[in-house]
């Protein structure tokens, strides 16, 4: 199997038998959007829902959905406005735009130099390297900075702008307050959203990893930060993680350290529980997708490669051959960045409040007017007082009592004599703060093109696309042996049977029987049903297994049941091969 | 059960238990968004889900998933930069913007008047009828249209326009060829996309109904003009459709005519098979989502209100108390408009080439040139003349001989003893052709609200959201009768062997056993889960009915297969009370 030509396999397939393709061929193309097609679509939404099932499900979870487009103001709310945006130069002979940071690395810096770069340098290091035009060869501009998002405006008024989102996160945060109600106040929460996002690339490359529009999947993890503790840590703790840490990256080192959760959290390495148990679980989800754990990995991210909001982060990456370590997750500790930026530019409280469980006493100082002296002194301006003593600090009344020997309480002159400072015992019923927050976050199209690249099989000069059986596309195809009506008469019931029964089935009459298994196996189909003379006879059909091309024998009646236990994970095609007619 | 007010119960039913409620609150809400919360995202995916195995599974149809922001090109070809546009006036004194139709709608007209009339009339009528600024009594501007798509640019390049797409449609359209090819080039096909789509409102209303950005569900049936049979129309031709016809709107009669799929079909009524095969299917979709027959009619649409692309349109539309006839679905015959004219402004051919079951043979006149004459007269330029003569019209030659006795090809005068005109027998092996198309288009935010509706019952003064069974967003509830450890270590155990099953669980230990009850009717969580003393003793559990609130008990170990088969409707709670030991 020649490695270096799996992806151009994977992407021949995919586009002739419908995963993807770039979009709006007919009009020549425009790079940065994909078109999912009608298997990729089913195995992209089986992908989302595994996820579902194990991140929101499972974990009693939230998903919402909220808005592609959205006002300006959350956009300079979150700090996209401001550090979105990337450098670009113009070509000054025939006005080509670049990303003026790609075309360094081209001329040979590393991602980690040019990230920490600012115009000036990057103009600076340009000239010193002569990087010149790569369509025309001309001189460049000075590089300016251009805004990654697209922009657009919210009806007729022309100052109302509105952007479409870079990330599905900023719709949780905004809505983050009523959603946290309508779950009643809960803590620990997460809420995922997954939806198209937008990001208005320069000149996008790399097929269908780099787009302009893609499927973000973002989990924000909510919990209160003098708890961070995870209550389910116990149960990824051995869990094994390949990381390659910051401060190896500093000294030029990107080896695999290769440790326990457990380990990474006693030695600081991973700053939070959660964060870890949403690494371990996202390396998981990666295997059962059919990623070897050998071939991934999780980079941490320099203070400078890291985005605004972060304070650690991790990418978890999947090894491709050419393209290397591609990211297909980012892990990131995103504090109370985001809640106290929308609070500061909405003006609403986003804090939770917390009751404790049973209320906390404190000793306070206390300022108490002795009506003993004040009554006499102050007669009916007594209450006033009274009433500014109350408002007084007790550390700055002994303060002046010290210094000046009297406290000035508005206009009246306070003496030792009037007041006794003394300790009190106060409840504290609870707290208000703002809740932290852990983000994984995940692209759908690149799990999509990991998992179809980790897939891909060759046996006997014939591919096969051995996709994990609950996330095949399409579950079973039924045959009919040769194109003869009895035999197709047949075969279309048991396909009607099986679509009655829930299945995801293809019914195919059309060539010979070799070449309907091959496109099959090609598209990843586990189980193959043919439909032959015998059935006819005795009402029994033959299953085949996509990748061993192994075939039982088993009565129509008993199909759909043992197919359900199949496709649920309860038995396996060895298992049923034991238990019914092996042909052999 | 005071109807009038359904809809605010439903509202707030949807705002405080999180269904779904205005986007960007704390930024004081911008109109025409909407957040759908953690239930009703659930409740939505149920929808959809329910959509793709009707219209989708079951039909053998395809589903692709393009871009939301679209090269402008393609709405150019589509005639939507042309055609999708509103009359919009300006406040002259406080230079508000509104739609200028529904400004003449309040003050009386029908949007059957408005919708046919052009920019003069609408200025004239407001002149007559003294229409001024809702807002601030001020005079209007003239009235101008108003492009409703998004705007903005791809890339760094501003010339480069894109929109956001009115409609899933057109990607259906411009990725057409391929999905064709990747789907072996058999019609008819089904192709469905469901994804946001975007309409950038002058100034949306009406809460969840007139929305900005929302889901559509585009479905775009080809098939051979040649053949417009519905393969399938027998499943149907009973089915009762209530339609308000065009020739009765015309009259001002909006009496809702009852009539067979099949009655309509042999009067001309809905002029395709497939589009009344579709409008039989929308009919029986919302039935099952809950909305009774009678609640539902189909509307047509005279030829001003059709879309650009249509020959022939209906709206299903549900009927709603305040907000009167509410349209979910828009069914239109759009012919081969849209693949024309991206064929005419791509310059790709995407007609199909469909081979006859057998050649057809027809008989051609064709110029036969005769060597023995031609040979003599033109010597070494008889073979220019030969190949001159194979392109002649033979009917042209025959007039010309007729008219003036000889036939000029090129610089060659030819006369009859140079030819023979025979009639010759030509096979015919298939023919090219645009497919036509039929759109069944839904709004998966009205089908989620009028869901909901529909839903709404009143029980002993206790609010029950009767949601269908299988589309309830969370399927069984767990709860420990009282707050005590034993108790809850129980229910948490069987909540986590229903988790382990695949079902939508919550668990639930807070306030009273009632409390908890009516939390989940008002939800629609159709089965709860009691534990109880007596489940420590036996290991058996109430389950109790959301709409009956009957109860009967079962061992926990029955419990997953039991749930199983109601959920997938083998069962039903009075099956299951026969069964089991019944409460009382």
């Amino acid at each position: 199997m020649p490695q270096q030509s799996i992806i151009d396999k994977v992407n021949d397939i995919a586009k002739r038998r419908g995963f993807f393709w770039p979009s709006y061929e007919i009009y020549g193309g425009v790079a940065g959007f994909l078109t999912i097609g009608p298997l990729g679509t089913i195995l992209k939404r089986n992908i989302e829902n595994k996820f579902r099932d194990t991140f929101i499900r499972r974990l009693g979870f939230l998903e919402i959905e909220t808005s592609v487009i959205v006002p300006g103001k959350v956009f300079e709310a979150s700090g996209h406005v401001e550090h979105f945006k990337e450098p670009m130069v113009e070509c000054k002979k025939c006005t080509r735009k670049f990303r003026a940071d790609h075309l360094l690395q081209e001329a040979g810096l590393t991602d980690t130099e040019t990230e920490k770069m600012g115009l000036k340098e990057i103009e600076e290091t340009i000239r010193k390297l002569g990087v010149r035009c790569p369509e025309c060869g001309g001189e460049f501009r000075e590089p300016r900075y251009f805004l990654t998002m697209f922009e657009t405006t919210i009806g007729p008024y022309s100052k109302n702008l509105g952007y479409g989102r870079p990330e599905a996160a900023q719709g949780i945060f905004t809505e983050y307050k009523r959603v946290y109600e309508a779950a009643r106040e809960k803590l620990p929460i997460g809420i995922v959203q997954i939806g198209h996002a937008l990001r208005n690339e320069i000149s996008p490359r790399q097929g269908p990893i780099r787009l302009r529009e893609f499927t973000i999947i973002d989990l924000e993890f909510f919990f209160d930060p003098a708890n961070p503790k995870c209550s389910r840590i116990k149960e990824v703790e051995d869990e094994l993680l390949r990381l390659v840490l910051a401060e190896n990256k500093l000294r030029g080192i990107f080896d695999i350290t290769e440790m326990t959760v457990k380990e990474a959290l006693n030695k600081g390495i991973i700053k939070n529980e959660w964060l870890a148990f949403f690494m371990a679980l996202a390396k998981n989800f990666l295997i059962e997708l059919g990623i070897p754990d050998d071939k991934q990995r999780f980079i941490e991210k320099l203070e400078w490669e890291r985005a605004h909001y972060s304070v650690q982060g991790f990418d978890q990456e999947v090894y491709l051959d050419r393209l290397g370590w591609v990211e297909v997750s980012g892990h990131n500790y995103r504090t109370d960045y985001d809640l106290k930026r929308h609070m500061l530019y909405s003006g609403v409280d986003l804090r939770v409040y917390k009751e404790f469980s049973e209320p906390i006493y404190v000793e306070e100082k206390v300022v108490k007017p002795l009506m003993s002296t004040i009554g006499p002194q102050f007669k009916n301006l007594s209450g006033e007082v009274v009433r500014l003593l109350s408002k007084a600090d007790p550390d700055e009344v002994e303060r002046a009592f010290r210094e000046k020997g009297y406290y000035q309480a508005g206009e009246f002159r306070i003496l030792p004599e009037h007041v006794k400072i003394v300790k009190e015992k106060k409840a504290i019923k609870g707290r208000k703060f703002i809740p932290h927050v852990i983000e994984p976050s995940f692209g759908s199209e690149r799990l999509l093109y990991v998992t179809l690249y980790y897939s891909y099989r060759v046996k006997d000069n014939r591919t096969i696309l051995s996709l994990p059986v609950d996330i095949a596309p399409i579950q079973v195809a039924v045959f009919p042996l040769v194109a003869r009506k009895d035999l197709k008469d047949k075969a279309l019931q048991i396909y009607r049977t099986l679509l009655d029964e829930g299945f995801m089935v293809e019914y195919d009459e059309s060539a010979s029987i070799g070449r309907r298994y091959a496109r099959a196996d090609e598209i990843g189909v586990p189980l193959a049903v043919t439909v032959d003379h015998k059935t006819l006879e005795d009402d029994t059909v033959t299953v085949r297994d996509r990748d061993s091309w192994r075939q039982f024998r088993i009565s129509i009646e008993k199909l759909p049941v043992a197919m359900s236990k199949y496709f649920k994970g309860k038995t396996s095609f060895e298992e049923l091969m034991s238990q019914f007619k092996v042909i052999e």
